[in-house]
């Protein structure tokens, strides 16, 4: 294995994974893209990013981009930003990227990821990590990267590790701010805190985040669904500041009209993360007799939705 | 005043004032039907009515529309069937056919509508009911009746009087199902069983009554809200049998796919019927320290999508 001069494999390279690969190859990394829906229109039209960041567009000839994992080469650094809809396909898209020294990094929403990775790779293989940005897929290969975030990478089975500190190196060159933390668990459900109420009530409502913060109503329910995560995680020994939902609040109103991708998927009638997102943390507040009434009427609505849009 | 030949006013002829309006003049009563949206195409076309008691049609000469109030007789007994959405405008449409002793039987969906009317004309003059059953305006001037359904009516301020009872007999002589209930407020609060999480969730969801009963999250929902419905009103000294809430989902299966009136209400940008239906059964539960998280999500849920669809 080697971090110095990493191939890297990007497995979901849609609007998170197209745009850190993109990053990735306009830095010189070798980076292979699986994109299985918008390769033929990549390799034929390139990719153009719009970003906060700077504008920028990738030729066909230098980008590697495929639609059948097997014909990839196998991976130094594998990075996962599949949506986690499509879990019950690890083993068949992830896997033969993945050789004996690979590490497996998932960018996945939500929990389970880690778990379900390294129960088919081995856990010593795994290293998970949230995206905080704002980034949509506006057309095949075209991505629109509205708001500036941070990666925060680190290890599932301890602190971080020279590994995990070399990935964050690799983002970093790429010209993607990135930081090893030492607790995993906690940057996961810090950012559930956003994710849940942001995402669920997005696609419960079928509206844009500034609409949700942008009445009383949608205030009070971001605000009990906030408190209800943060009380979900207390008995893993997992604490926030006093003001971390006002603070996340605060930072949703810098964000404009943003849809979350679960919204976008509400409206595309595709299948929603709500498993990861929702359920997982709402089985976690069941098991440890956590109150946490919002949240389940939250995961019941959605699932009817998801029930009749699957029909 | 006189109920035996009575001149009947219908204040708000859409879907259930239209159904049950000409269902009165079909039987010979002298029933006049304000309806602003449709009077153009009633007067030109008439009415027509697919029943499930039977279809009929009213030509153009049999029936007495109008589009203003001021134009109407005053009426011996006057049927409200308003959307409350509309009862900030209650004195303007309904007073130009009150005299002093009219009796006004307000059918209108959930809490506060008695009040309201006493209000402004007279505490013994209201008259309070419930209307079980479904009907949709199709066009204008066309009703479709899908399912049978009962009229209940009763005293705000008593028992059942010799006028309920008579009232109820207008009903019953126009092919109507009705009858004179002596405990009115516990009539409201049975419909309120039903009306609540049906019109709530089938707006919030935009899902017919079939798909919200269609999968177990769909029935949990319901459950939680029929349950908190029952758990607000038991201070009042209002009770129901302990299957009441099985009860409801057995007959909304045989309803088919029912558009509740909110969900259309929403499909069409229209304001729902929150206050009336959610807001103010939530406001006594508050007000009796009942713990209903459900229906507080709810109604902050409708609250957000009917405060942008007014924007």
């Amino acid at each position: 294995m080697s971090l110095d001069k990493p191939v890297i494999a990007v497995i979901g390279a849609g609007a998170l994974g197209g745009y850190y690969g993109a990053r990735m190859i306009q830095h010189g990394f070798d980076a292979h893209l699986f994109s299985p829906s918008d390769c033929a229109a990549i390799r034929r039209d390139g990719m153009r990013i719009h970003s906060r960041d700077g504008d920028f567009s990738l030729p066909p000839k230098e980008l590697r981009v495929y639609d059948d994992p097997r014909q990839m080469p196998a991976a130094d650094l594998v990075v996962v930003t599949l949506k986690t809809t499509a879990n019950h396909r690890l083993a068949e898209l992830v896997g033969p990227v993945v050789k004996n020294d690979s590490i497996i990094l998932t960018l996945q929403n939500g929990l389970g990821n880690e778990e379900l990775l390294g129960d088919l790779f081995g856990p010593e293989k795994i290293v998970g990590g949230m995206a905080f940005v704002c980034i949509n897929r506006i057309a095949p290969g075209e991505i629109s990267h509205t708001d500036h975030g941070m990666i925060r990478i680190g290890e599932p089975l301890g602190a971080a590790a020279a590994r995990t500190r070399k990935i964050a190196g690799i983002f970093r060159q790429s010209g993607i701010p990135c930081e090893a933390i030492d607790d995993l668990a906690r940057g996961k459900w810090d950012k559930l805190i956003w994710n849940l109420p942001f995402n669920g009530l997005g696609a419960a409502l079928d509206r844009t985040t500034d609409q949700l913060i942008g009445s009383k109503e949608g205030l009070w329910l971001v605000r009990r669904l906030c408190e209800e995560v943060i009380a979900a995680c207390r008995p893993l020994n997992i604490q926030f500041e006093f003001n971390v939902t006002e603070e996340k609040i605060r930072h949703t109103q810098t964000m404009g009209a943003y849809k979350t991708s679960m919204q976008i998927d509400r409206q595309l009638g595709r299948p929603m993360e709500i498993e990861a997102i929702v359920s997982r943390p709402l089985r976690v507040a069941e098991a440890n007799s956590v109150s946490v009434p919002y949240m389940s009427m939250l995961c019941n609505m959605l699932s009817v939705l998801d029930s009749l849009i699957a029909k």
